[in-house]
């Protein structure tokens, strides 16, 4: 099984757009994803039911979280977004994220944008 | 909300003991924690029904799986053992592991050893 072993420096650089999350691997419920971000293009949304967490894995992540001073996460911080929570997110320079959520949650909750896709890409 | 970021190098040192996971989060129906190893004291165990993800947050564990070479996790690494599938880790230098797994997996499986501890110990 050594051949399912990611690297995750390695896949960054395989993704082609910004904000389009890719699943990597599934524990149980839950997809792991990998995405990266640059710029203001997530809109504000909410996953109902499900928790989001973020770990940054390069750069940093600014979190926006409904009727809160917004929040800078760093190379190395993990935050879990908890279900219901209204937030957005954005990057000045590029961030790598690692994503676990469980596997329907839409990225973009129900809000429809440019970003939104498909919940399933594989990277 | 910033108050539950959670910056991963500064959570480990927390640790008391080695091969004891402890809880830091939780999104729906996995928990995720934090655990170092040191040593060779994790028996071969297998968890029915639940997948387990590893990330190498710093050192290097030895991965072990039934009927197959063994191989390395280095840092920055990630491996999720698929239910089912007979494992054992150990590492020769003390390694810093990120954990999910469902909230009912029992980190020795239905092995009872030493180091076999509650499933919900928080950090």
């Amino acid at each position: 099984m050594q051949e399912n072993v990611k690297k995750l420096e390695r896949l960054f650089p395989l993704l082609k757009t910004y904000f389009s999350p890719k699943v990597i691997g599934e524990v149980n419920d839950v997809f792991v994803k990998v995405t990266k971000t640059l710029g203001q293009d997530v809109p504000w949304h909410t996953h109902d039911n499900e928790d989001e967490l973020f770990y940054i894995v390069k750069g940093s992540l600014v979190m926006e979280i409904e009727n809160e001073d917004s929040f800078e996460l760093g190379e190395g911080e993990l935050f879990i977004v908890p279900k219901g929570v209204q937030h957005r997110v954005y990057s000045d320079e590029e961030c790598w994220i690692l994503l676990i959520e469980p596997k329907i949650t839409k990225h973009t909750g129900d809000v429809e944008s440019k970003i939104t896709r498909s919940i399933e890409e594989q990277l």
